[in-house]
């Protein structure tokens, strides 16, 4: 082929390959999220990567446009067809077409890759994994509570100690609660009510001043890109800023203590609503208002459940500044923070932030037989719980056992260097025979860059003698590493020592065992 | 939602959800299939499961049409992308992309959907899974062989019986000599050549006389469908026949024995050849052709390299009935095939026939670099693999934990019901507290549905007496069945016994042990 039609070799923009060490290492992770959800008596079950694009709906964070943020494509037949972007859309999918074999509730949990058609940036890819658990057909508070308890629970299976991981939860119904207090509509006709949630989205990102700009009249960003804003006035942005930090409504244990705010007084079960006569005609409103007793009252079912199983608020506690981006999402939402620190793009010290959340969306499998069926659940970003677990040592990758390469000095003899091979696999020691076509010195090289532990070789003065010889390359490149004088350098020949044919495999093992 | 306007619920045409028992099994047997490669030294890598179009090149099977079989889409800067049709595509793009960092050889596993925009049929799928063992930058037949023998210990390591399995290997150059001695040319200008070789491929499923129509003027299918021929005459299909049935070439141990064709004289290494005077002249040119010399000795290197492993004939074996559909092979072709029966459509007994294949693909890399890289793998179908094993008994499912069940009676006291679950899940017991909000019959029903082994249940009265009741659902279900009379039926009782509350993770472990 000549040069100029040749492709280009490329991982396509947004998706990355990926390597022995992080495979191994969330194999392991997968396996422990797995065996908690299993022991919770959840039930795997799995939907088909592509669906109907009517039956995922557009439910994403971000996203104004039609089919904006999935790939689609056409089918044969015309219909429009998706790749999966979460995977809760196909549950609800499954469970609408399903839901006579099912049953009442139907707790499952799944594992995936799932796909955003989005603009790729540091860290952020087009493709990436999720660790679901759903239960369907239940309304109780129990249903959340016991995702969050379960979520909690996961952190700590990880290796995750408390303290370095809190399960925040929120109510959607106290979102809308405000909204409507600030006068905007349900549903949400102008988009000014997506406006503002996604301005409260980024509290933790921006901060209060960034927050503020995208609820009044806009913020400009760093590279000069304009976000307009929900164009609301001071006072509304204060009701908002309030409910954000917790002044509003609050739980001992959250982020902002009301205790200690002089211009609280109620409280319901643990909850905190300010006291009416103190407060501004809004927040009056919005205390009152029955979307927020019914948001308290399940969050204090919630909070009863987890604190009599013993879950404090230093692992699960009501916090107002959670948001969640997707639409979907109708009562309790949560979010999984994890809160060591690490640096941020800009190498500023952050805390590491979610790692997974979810919420109840008891519409989505209305969307499909008109009769709502109440549904929760949690999903866990996979690449991003790794990349924590990284960074605080307890994703040590699964080391796969010392590898022992048998060399070919004489391509003759290839049988015989596949029967040591083999006697070597007998013993579940990890052995190959080198099957390149090169010579000694690559195949020492091919060793080396494979991290081989022992290297095994007979040529045909061995042979003669009935011997082999084993090269042990972690104690040479370690006696290496010290050697100061050509005298030490001959110590390194210990590394390499002569048996007797019939004693290789308990020589390699003896070695391995060092 | 008004009706009209709400979705129907299915899954995608050609796709398929997957229950527990499937994934359970489907997870061991990717285990253990990971297993054995690891002992073989071969390491785990992942590509993406999208690829620019042009990385990816068509070279699927009955595709003539360009990107036909594949699923693509535009991406924003208008470069083509698609989904991986296999996993050998994308391991050569990440091969020709990292070739520095790797060692030489390469020898790699990995395991994924892949996806084909075919037309869907019974048990055909358009997503489906493969698990690929690639040795990429060695010419030798040691790898060709190393993934042969590899295979074989696959399927003894499923447990698979010794002559359940045959891994069969026949080799492209053969193929080019016969094209090229029957006046087909090398490029395949006019597509005959592929027409050829796939009348050939569907020798297996079609027998002699449909590859005969197919290989001559056409063949019409019990549906009406007319199929082109590759126009070939009688003496010219004949000589494709005999190559097929193993007359032309053969060794020991092959389903056409040559030893009992008088028309046989020559052997090279364990491979006979016809005795070239008693042959056609086709015949002769064929079996002297200098690709078939260079095929033979390939294949008789890996044969002495398996046979010295004590690999027999039994387990790996020649095969001139071998072709791979996908166009990309260059050198060994192999396929692993199931030898035990089972019905097909139709319900006439066949053999289980092919779950895996592979070959030499020494173009792929070169395709990107210019510069030649050899590269040999084998795939295994794992859905296929999976219904192979479940019909012979080799698929148990990896049955969960047995599950308890406990029931809420009073939604006041769930803290209560949690502590419970809390403290069997302490015990390693697989434990849930119902989370719906049914009454009582429901939430046994529901326990039912679940195959839950044990219910456990506290009402007020058993509140008061400080006890819990526990039902046995597998001893009630079993004594149920053998219910003839009313006075058996309080029989049934037995089922259920109280305990002390205290006593609740003892008497459960000790029921669960039953």
């Amino acid at each position: 082929m000549s040069k100029e039609h040749r492709p280009k070799a490329r991982v396509a923009k947004g998706f990355r390959d990926i390597g022995p060490d992080e495979i191994r290492g969330v194999r392991r992770m997968l396996a422990t999220i797995q065996d908690v959800y299993e022991a919770y008596g959840f039930e795997p079950v799995e939907q088909p990567f592509i669906e109907y694009t009517d039956a995922l709906g557009k439910f994403l964070p971000d996203q104004d446009r039609p089919n904006a943020g999935v790939f689609s494509f056409q089918d044969d037949d015309e219909q429009w067809l998706s790749l999966r972007y979460d995977l809760t859309a196909p549950l609800a999918r499954f469970v609408a077409e399903n839901s006579q074999k099912l049953p009442t509730p139907y707790r499952s949990y799944r594992q995936g890759w799932v796909f955003r058609n989005e603009k790729p940036g540091p860290g952020r890819y087009r493709q990436f994994m999720q660790f679901d658990a759903d239960t369907v057909g239940s309304a109780s508070p129990a249903a959340d509570a016991e995702v969050c308890m379960m979520a909690a629970d996961t952190m700590e299976a990880l290796g995750l100690e408390r303290g370095q991981y809190v399960i925040k939860v929120n109510h959607r119904k106290l979102l809308d609660a405000l909204m409507l207090t600030l006068g905007l509509q349900l549903p949400d006709v102008d988009g000014t009510r997506l406006t503002t949630l996604r301005a409260m989205d980024k509290y933790d990102k921006l901060g209060e001043q960034g927050v503020r700009l995208l609820l009044g009249k806009g913020r400009r960003d760093e590279s000069g890109d304009f976000t307009k804003g929900a164009g609301m006035d001071e006072a509304a942005i204060q009701v908002v800023m309030e409910f954000l930090q917790g002044v509003v409504f609050s739980v001992p244990g959250a982020i902002v203590q009301p205790r200690d705010n002089p211009e609280l007084a109620d409280m319901k079960g643990g909850i905190f609503i300010q006291n009416p006569p103190t407060l501004s005609e809004n927040k009056r409103i919005l205390a009152a208002h029955p979307l927020t007793i019914e948001a308290i009252s399940e969050i204090d079912q919630m909070r009863r459940l987890w604190e009599s199983a013993g879950y404090g608020p230093d692992r699960i506690k009501f916090d107002t500044s959670v948001i969640r981006g997707l639409e979907y999402y109708t009562g309790p939402v949560f979010e999984c923070e994890l809160l060591m620190e690490t640096k941020d793009e800009d190498g500023k010290t952050v805390r590491f932030g979610s790692v997974g959340g979810g919420g109840r969306y008891d519409d989505l499998v209305a969307r499909f037989t008109g009769q709502q069926v109440p549904a929760t659940g949690f999903s866990i970003g996979v690449s991003r719980l790794y990349s924590a677990l990284k960074l605080v040592g307890k994703a040590e990758e699964v080391a796969p056992k010392p590898l022992v390469v048998v060399l070919v000095l004489d391509k003759d003899r290839q049988g015989d260097y596949w029967s040591m091979v083999r006697a070597l696999r007998s013993e579940n020691v990890r052995a190959e025979m080198y099957v390149g076509t090169a010579g000694m010195k690559a195949q020492m090289k091919y060793a080396d860059k494979r991290g081989a532990a022992l290297v095994v070789i007979q040529g045909g003065d061995e042979k003669l003698k009935g011997e082999v010889q084993i090269k042990d390359l972690r104690l040479g490149s370690e006696l290496a590493s010290n050697i100061a004088s050509r005298e030490e350098y001959a110590a390194q020949r210990l590394a390499q020592f002569s048996v007797a044919e019939a004693d290789l495999v308990s020589a390699v093992k003896k070695a391995l065992a060092q």
